[in-house]
């Protein structure tokens, strides 16, 4: 387990680089990521380079043992670059040209900067090639913040139409996947097709979903370019890239195809008042949700199914969302265990020390502006020690997994163009199902339905919306060899090119899931809806979406009932198929729904499962360790056994503290409030 | 009474034609509207015509013995055509031009695309010339759809300076009719006057209201361009035109007198969430307002006075308001008799079977995806069997309305530039009036002041904000010749140009309402306000809007009860003026209150009415016949007398349903609740 | 006191002139301010000048013994000049140009349009040299309405450029001044500098506060053109400016410098709609909020320590707030004597009568559209009667205000910018602190943090976020010498760049306070947060922004008492230095809180106060008077001695009404509500 922290010596006067570097050491921190953003420090001037002050740094950094982790610094493109190259600049949907200013205002398919690029990491990675302090790279930095995947340029649209003409035949195999006979949108050549933009109305959907994935092609492969760069000079060195939290609009395993490395950004009060489907508790403004993380680091970590690094870490209160909310005592080291326990083998800080310019002052760092240490700095010291004595002589090692979560990013961005639902977000959808694995302390990996999945003992999909022949065949040898498989709405609706077919929904998915949806209804919030189990009288809630099942081969599971048109419809079916069992749930479940899918699901498939656990508190196992993460100001008495070997703390886990036991807990495993 | 369906045989297989028409013909549908987004189809590349499809399509129509109703494809221009003459693009207030990709992306200005409309006009007429399974023609579709009634390119600028110059004697004549003395506002030219564009604060109310103005007469022009084209090729067609609900930007009266018939696309569950003033109720979610409705009903078959057409009829779930949600069973056979009792002739189901790709894919059809019958199948087939029994052998004709609601676009358009409170808006003042003679079974004409009101047994105007001296007469010789006269708040404030006279309101009105308006007054929603009739005790509420009135000759009716200023100042008076009344109401009166300045008018007038019905049950009198059609998910027993001679249903009317009696009911008619 | 209205006579007839005039004079008017929008009238083409209109009208108000005030019609220029210098308008942020077509469309740094305002203003006041019956000038009309201080056309981005390059003495030393290493943020030369526009992210925070400097600057320097040109050809005429009220983007200070007297633009029910943190009651939709406008009247007459004006005082409805609510009975009367009470010298209500033409028609006057009295006018004429009776032979003169609240506009933009959580906002929380002294009766200047503080007995400074090393002397030598200080949060935090120190909060003035901020906190506003002095039990609430002390000299007031991280931390701290006191407090304080930290300053500093006064009720003592003025519906009764000198009214005082006593009432001053 490593530790780190993100370092901006060219903010600081000289004589300041060895008392940091000797205070990160003697935290206990082993890497120091640097120069993503320095381009203008190192070339101020065309061709004219100084090093000095890198070289000075990253040698330091090696006397003191630590290593060096550098970053390409092409997020941002100096003035100088900007004024010889306005073509480089990003164009809005609307036609905006974005200005210098900010950062990330280059696009992704422009050659002058392709050329400005090999030019800059020519000249960088070869001067620190062979050089020991240096374990690796970081390509750019956070592709795609500040909404920057999609650009609608010039450069775009050229690269957009070769890309149309090398995937498609002809244009009439073009306008017949699309469906372009809609309000006569067939094109007569390749050369006709725009960077979509302002229009009287929407968009046709087809040629939508192909722009977001060209857009995230264009940044795969200037994700490649730089890696290979980075490569050609010195094999030895990692490359890898800094991922975003439920970020949508690149396909994360398309990019790390070309990483050694998968590592992101985590800022969990962020991301809680961002992303969350409710206003968030005060919990949750302190230390966030622990299962909105463990999504990202479920993620992150399956992209290459290795340990992954959170490579900026929240340190204390930060500058975006709307509340800079303080977190709570202990929680950036609870983050940091957090994130090792769901496979992390880096967690580096960001930043070293409050930046007293620019954008980011209202963002802390593990040292405040005058340089003495921050409530975060102690965290991460504690931490540091932490870890290293649970990673033993060998290190902590894989995370498995007995469930796949399936994340389809075309899916998702079909979703996002067509919305079902003012509150329908597939992140939230996935969270629904994947919270409910985690509250019953399942480990999960999160992978696109390509990935080969007869290793795991149950597969969830929450919405596969669009399903190809092949993800078919591969649902269905799956299932057909004794697989458990959950499937929630919306799967099964389009065909690859964002197409209804001729055919109930869920498609070619009918056989295995043995029922149709035959209809579908939406409902505002402030309307309650519940389905009931068919044996049962409970009632359980639902959000957004109501599809009504028509089965065929298989078994009712529940109904809807409620006044009103959906009353006694099916809800949610259960299917027998060779040796396995799918499940189609036809709505968007609340929490104690989804347990009610997911338990037997578990059953069924002989994943070892725990009671259910409080919201906020969880358990993770790897590598034969279990940690009990507390995201909550509750304290909790943890029952597991007399013998358990604790590793950090005991079976009395206080408000946002952690536990961390030399054993698997889950099947003994149980919790009591304190008072 | 016709039903029909929307259809667009391009979009499927040729294999599959005759198997829809089939299934059509059985549904007793006896038209079908075919080819509004269809020029790419028709011409895929300049001057390469296919119209073999149509000519296909079109047989198998007649042979079935229904017919085609044909749409110009003009709302849609292909890329080529775009690409070839891309000075065609609207372009927004604010500058952007909008691109192809989706629909109406051509401005009603333009030259060349007035060629262009010829040139398709023409050949696609002209080939269907004398065709007997032709029955007539739509021009275009939903003029104005996604706010383009109002373009501000260049052509459109050049467009507007003729116009003015045309309308005004001389700069100094248009300078003095808007008041352009005010922030020195003045042109010394007519070249001088631009297009409105981003201003840093408001535009000047003058110059917008003949925007606005001028755009309706650009959109009217350009279909009666359509029109006479279509009347040259064959002077048997009718030609009509698919308005839409709610609809503001567009004079529909202007535009109608170039169609022998006026039709709407009619949206209940969409209306309903987007038009309303409050949250919509989950009955209103699954079937719409039957008042939102009747008012668009009433509209379009006063602008000809005669039998209109539903053109669009929704037939399931629908893509574009917030909740696409599933309408109430029965719905859509409740919309085609509530339009038939409305006086459409007319009701055409958009579309026939759920569209597989492009933007509409989330828009349910009378059959699904697979092509098989949805539930708008179900309840159209009904429909249209109970329509045709009750059309008897001469169908079913004029509806007579007692009462004329005046609906004067200037004065809409005024009210929008200028808003006077944030749900201030003017539809919603319509219907508050609107309601209230549908809440006691009464018919309504909805005019334009314009209209000769000698025939109608009383006038209701609730916001006649623009005056002029022609209406003023008319009303004045109106009442004194013994019509009873019902004015709204916001009555008689401006001149023709949208300039405060130097007059108190209700300016040239004064004399007739025997008062004038001293002062007016807003409140938010949040503060309760009442006013009680001045020989009583009960209060009634009010929203928006308040004015004091000062009698003069007239007897006050309602006083303010409120604490602070407003409190014993008139709200309302009664004026007697030859043989008839007027009543002016100073506030946007609540549904009580607004049933309060009804029933009284009503009585004078004496026109017959019935109790007040609940909300959601309503009836309508046509030719004899009496609907009554069920918006609730409630159960009622009508009061009718015993011999009645029910066509549909009988005297237990469930949620969602309808009764048609072959007598007129109102006298006698009443409603209790079941259960 | 001196009462008057602003006219348009060039929007009325000729033979209307001499009567509106005459009526002025009766209501015992003063000044009439004209042609502020007047240039087409007076120059309707290039060159060719009309001024026979206002020539008549000036010598009209002569001959009745008023005085006109003339105003550069600047802010309109009509639409020849436009056309023929396209370049002088206004381009917005995000690069789109404003049209002709309302007002103010000028650009404050384009050459061409200084050569036009040098040639209309020195034919226009030519004209005027030496007429008795005109008083003065005011320059344009309301600087900056509708968001134009800042303006990005090529006019500005070169004017900017000149801007920083004669501030900084090397591109070197702008980058290291304003923190370019940031993101690569370093510029090469000053020509390399742009106007701010759309990025990706934020901007960075040195420049927009240099570029928001830069704006105000060009403001001022034009209003100084202004000025100049006139006193060159009149130098016994007095030049104002009529300021906007709660308006942040122009340094009204800096203005007032080139101007022998303040006026600014008062209307009540708007800015509490516009500006308060929580929905107005009703009583505020009525009269406004006292301190709010208390505020402004304090700020404007501290801008030249001297007598300002009201040149605009809301004469009944207006139409730009959401709510037109008519004030209640008295309003107009009240805001008068309000307004003399904080020091105005001259109040002036806009406008005669109520417009028939253009964009204000929904704007009130004190005559009505027919020219017969509105409301306004018999306030108006009650108040001038009032005002001229206290007045006395000499007059009333000077405020003397015991506290000085300092405002600092850079603090203001530099939270702007930044903004610290969603309802963190500069002028509300001013208004916290200046409320609690106005609640108890206190008279308080309105100071930028470099003016001279020796005179104060106490000096507040809520939120003074930027200090340089000048200021923090200044208020040291200020408390040293016995002065009582009272700091509020974000004291301290930047330096004179926007740019944090490296040292904690609040850095120079660490000293002076006695102890450092170790960490800040927000949290929404559903959360309820409170602190308890450290002597007591109490609870008092405070809102948005929590700053954790470490009191070294200092001793601890307040602690938080919450659930969480904030519990037990001190949020408030007292020190004693010198001869004086120093109290820090990190919290947004509620109303009891304010008075729990203003109480014991006015103590301290032996300055009289009254008992706490209700919300809505306030006294003010000017020059040996006293006001009590009530913007309540709620009566009163006065508790001051049975000796007291009514001059206006008397002990018993009811809705919305005024008392002036001859005498100076604080010691004594109580309230009792009647009934």
């Amino acid at each position: 387990m490593n530790l780190g922290v993100c370092y901006f010596p060219e903010h600081w006067p000289r004589e300041r680089w060895e008392t940091d570097i000797e205070a990160m050491a003697e935290a206990g921190l082993e890497y120091v990521r640097m120069a993503e953003f320095s381009w203008a420090a190192i070339e101020p001037e065309r061709g004219e380079f100084d090093f000095e002050w890198l070289d000075e740094v990253v040698d330091l950094i090696g006397e003191y043992d630590m290593q060096a982790v550098l970053c390409t610094p092409t997020a941002t493109p100096p003035k100088w670059l900007v004024d010889e190259h306005p073509e480089i600049r990003q164009e809005t949907f609307d036609g905006t040209t974005l200005e210098f200013g900010s950062r990330r205002h280059y696009c992704f398919n422009s050659d002058a900067f392709r050329e400005e690029t090999d030019r800059i990491i020519s000249e960088m990675a070869g001067r620190y090639a062979d050089n020991p302090a240096v374990a690796g790279w970081q390509t750019d930095n956070e592709f795609g913040c500040h909404e920057t995947v999609r650009c609608y340029c010039d450069d775009c649209e050229a690269a957009f139409r070769e890309w149309v003409a090398e995937k498609y035949n002809s244009i009439e195999d073009l306008n017949e996947s699309w469906g372009n006979r809609f309000w006569s949108q067939q094109y007569n050549a390749f050369d006709e097709i725009d960077a979509p933009g302002p229009t009287p109305d929407g968009h046709h959907p087809a040629r939508l979903l192909e722009y977001a994935r060209f857009s995230s092609d264009s940044v795969v492969d200037y994700n490649a370019f730089q890696a290979d760069l980075l490569r050609e000079i010195d094999a030895d060195w990692f490359v890898t890239h800094n991922f975003m939290g439920h970020f949508s609009d690149l396909n994360a395993f398309d990019v790390s195809d070309d990483l050694e490395m998968v590592a992101w950004d985590s800022y969990p009060t962020g991301f809680v008042q961002e992303m969350s489907p409710e206003e968030p508790t005060v919990d949750e403004l302190r230390a966030g949700n622990p299962d909105q993380l463990g999504l990202n680091h479920d993620l992150y970590r399956s992209a290459r199914d290795r340990p992954f690094w959170v490579m900026e870490q929240q340190p204390g209160d930060i500058n975006w969302p709307a509340q800079g909310t303080q977190p709570a005592d202990g929680a950036m080291r609870l983050w940091a265990h957090h994130a090792s326990a769901h496979g992390a083998d880096g967690i580096v800080y960001f930043r070293w020390q409050r930046c007293l310019e620019g954008q980011e002052q209202y963002h802390a760092g593990l040292r405040k502006q005058d340089g003495s240490p921050d409530r975060g700095y102690h965290d991460a010291t504690q931490a540091a020690d932490e870890l290293a004595a649970i990673g033993g002589e060998d290190g902590v090692d894989h995370v498995d997994a007995p469930v796949a979560l399936l994340f389809d990013y075309d899916s998702c961005w079909a979703l996002e163009e067509q919305p079902h639902a003012p509150d329908f977000d597939y992140w939230q959808l996935l969270e629904s199902f994947h919270g409910a694995l985690r509250a019953r302390g399942v480990q999960v990996d999160v992978v696109p339905p390509t990935n080969d999945l007869e290793g795991y003992d149950a597969v969830v999909a929450p919405a596969l919306h669009l399903v190809t022949d092949e993800i078919t065949t591969r649902l269905e040898e799956y299932v057909e060899a004794g697989g458990e498989l959950l499937l929630g709405p919306r799967t099964g609706v389009k065909d690859a090119y964002n197409k209804l077919r001729p055919a109930l929904q869920p498609g070619p998915l009918t056989d295995l899931v043995g029922a149709t949806v035959e209809q579908h209804d939406t409902l505002p919030e402030r309307i309650e809806t519940v389905v009931s189990p068919v044996d049962g009288d409970d009632s359980y809630g639902f959000r957004t979406w109501a599809e009504w099942l028509e089965a065929d081969d298989a078994d009712p599971l529940f109904t809807y009932e409620m006044d009103g048109i959906e009353d006694g419809h099916t809800a949610a079916v259960r299917n027998s198929v060779g040796d396995g069992t799918v499940v189609y749930c036809g709505v968007w479940p609340d929490a104690d729904l989804a347990d009610e899918l997911v338990r037997p699901l578990l059953a069924r498939a002989d994943v070892d499962y725990t009671e259910r656990l409080p919201d906020g508190l969880r358990i993770n196992h790897r590598d034969g360790r279990t940690w009990v993460t507390n995201f909550t100001s509750d304290a909790y008495r943890l029952e597991t056994g007399d013998d358990t070997d604790w590793l950090v703390g005991d079976s009395t886990i206080d408000a946002f503290d952690v536990a961390v036991a030399d054993d698997d807990l889950s099947d003994e495993f149980g919790v009591e409030p304190l008072e």
